[in-house]
């Protein structure tokens, strides 16, 4: 058999602002055969998140820091190319956790087997159908707790999360109100998306008073992405007892020392919590959450947006337009077959 | 019958630090006669509480904040010398939402008579007994919700609320960590509250490393009476799932743009809850919190302090004493008969 060349792109050092060809490196390494129980992947996407960004630091965080020298962790979706488990197929597609790299070795247990003949675009099990779809599902269900009547808050609400909570919400029967980048993008939101209103936050001026004009009666739920200044004037609009969702905080991720929420204090004036989570909280319930999205999906009730870049050696200009609101729901890699 | 003078210390302009003497001025003011329902209380104990430098400032707040002029509002108890409610007869002692001020005027409703027969010193109805114990009681089990075998911290730990706080967590089977100011403070935590352990924030140099050393299986609830720079610290020390109970932050209070906690992030690397809350949450559960906090009291379980200084013109300097840490346990000022 041909010795397997896998291209990855590493870690070679941690990034002090946004990630730069220095930081993050590729090479080309020779592949090595499948342990006992693993399984080889020939990865055909592979998901681009802003908590990668968190990952690439050594601050404390929900999982360790990727390793210097390891290839940049990620989410993928490949076919079995070679498996020493009975459990998998060469042939077989499967999700993982993997990294920024051609060929993935797991073990068994950690894979996600994916049935591709139902039709679903393969692409979906990394977003909206993925650890994206529930992320936006507990987050908002479980941390936010929104009851209908309520108002809810999302920024980021074009990408890949923001944009499922947002449909969520206004399926408990919430009023929505989303905070994006472009005119194009709120327009998706209220008249694709059906949020109540939008604001476009480059080009709103004062935040507490678009928030205030957008949400008369208040924030109940905040579903924060973004941090920074926007949290700080969510903060000023919430109601007693609101909920803030921390989600990430893409708008700090590529600060060396970003100052924290000013506003917090209101916490107290408002009787307000602030709970962060990620989505292996609920690891036992990913089932339920796919489930329910997928039902969602083909009843035309959750609608998305998906940006597919071929070419793994794009990845990491790609994975930088996270970070400038260039793109639009959700970012994905594709190699080719 | 003699026109009766009130003396009242009240809010001139809103101090931008330390309250002065120009903010909070004294003034003799005839006595008007009680409308109809009122009730005139000849005040013996006033409350000092960090809340009153919040309500001295105009930020949004819990409550409406002290408008200019008006007496500087804290919780008092007095004895009635005149009523126009069949509620309440001359010589009833009652608490009251009222002010600095010798004489408090309020409708009969918002009054909460007290039984002085009960052998109860009547001032720990403002302490233990009073909003300061139920701020412990409710923030600590509702908000914080601890449970056997976890680990609490507590700083402002030797204050009225800390020390109730930290017994509470104790009953409950809890590790009880606490920060205060002074070695007297720190020996009072351990050696007569039952505390775990103590640190004293103003010679233990690194707080992580001493929260670390003194919680070495992390912190589970932190009770959080201080923000700044000792949350700060708390947050790097989160259990996953852990609970930040924020009741206030004396810390900040007299600080004009006190920066937002730079860990807040934590709470996404750690799953953690940061939620503020006020007693007034609980209005409706207030007889609940008083009989436990009571049958703890009188069963030895549950310990104080409290720090009496005599003379309404005191209560300025008295109270400024809240946030140098020169006091301990429940300050307040008593106005002899």
């Amino acid at each position: 058999m041909t010795e397997i060349i896998n291209r990855q792109y590493f870690l070679a050092s941690r990034p002090g602002a946004m990630p730069t060809t220095e930081n993050v490196q590729c090479r080309d390494v020779p592949l090595a055969p499948p342990g006992p129980g693993e399984v080889i992947l020939r990865n055909l996407y592979i998901s681009l998140d802003p908590a990668i960004r968190g990952w690439m630091s050594d601050a404390p965080n929900y999982i360790e820091p990727i390793a210097l020298g390891d290839a940049v962790r990620s989410s993928v979706l490949g076919r079995v190319v070679e498996s020493n488990s009975p459990d998998f197929a060469v042939g077989d597609v499967a999700m993982s956790v993997g990294a920024w790299e051609q060929y993935t070795t797991a073990p068994a247990a950690g894979l996600n087997k994916l049935d591709e003949t139902a039709g679903i675009p393969l692409s979906l099990f990394l977003g909206a159908l993925g650890p994206t779809g529930l992320t936006a599902y507990f987050g908002l269900l479980e941390v936010g707790k929104p009851r209908a009547g309520e108002t809810v808050l999302v920024s980021a609400a074009a990408g890949a999360v923001g944009s499922v909570v947002g449909q969520i919400a206004k399926m408990q029967g919430c009023r929505v109100v989303g905070m994006a980048g472009s005119e194009d993008k709120c327009r998706w939101l209220t008249d694709e998306l059906g949020f109540d209103a939008a604001i476009n936050y480059k080009t709103c001026g004062d935040y507490v008073a678009a928030i205030q004009k957008a949400a008369p009666e208040g924030v109940d739920v905040y579903f924060d992405n973004v941090g920074g200044e926007i949290l700080d004037a969510a903060l000023l609009c919430l109601n007693q007892f609101a909920r803030v969702a921390v989600c990430g905080w893409i708008s700090t991720y590529n600060e060396a020392n970003p100052p924290g929420p000013v506003n917090l204090w209101q916490v107290v004036a408002r009787s307000a919590t602030v709970q962060g989570f990620t989505v292996l909280d609920y690891l036992d319930r990913f089932a339920e959450g796919i489930g329910q999205l997928a039902e969602w999906l083909m009843a035309g009730k959750l609608k998305y947006r998906e940006e597919i870049v071929d070419g793994l050696d794009n990845i990491l200009p790609t994975f930088l337009r996270l970070f400038d609101g260039s793109n639009s729901g959700k970012l994905v890699i594709r190699i080719p077959e």
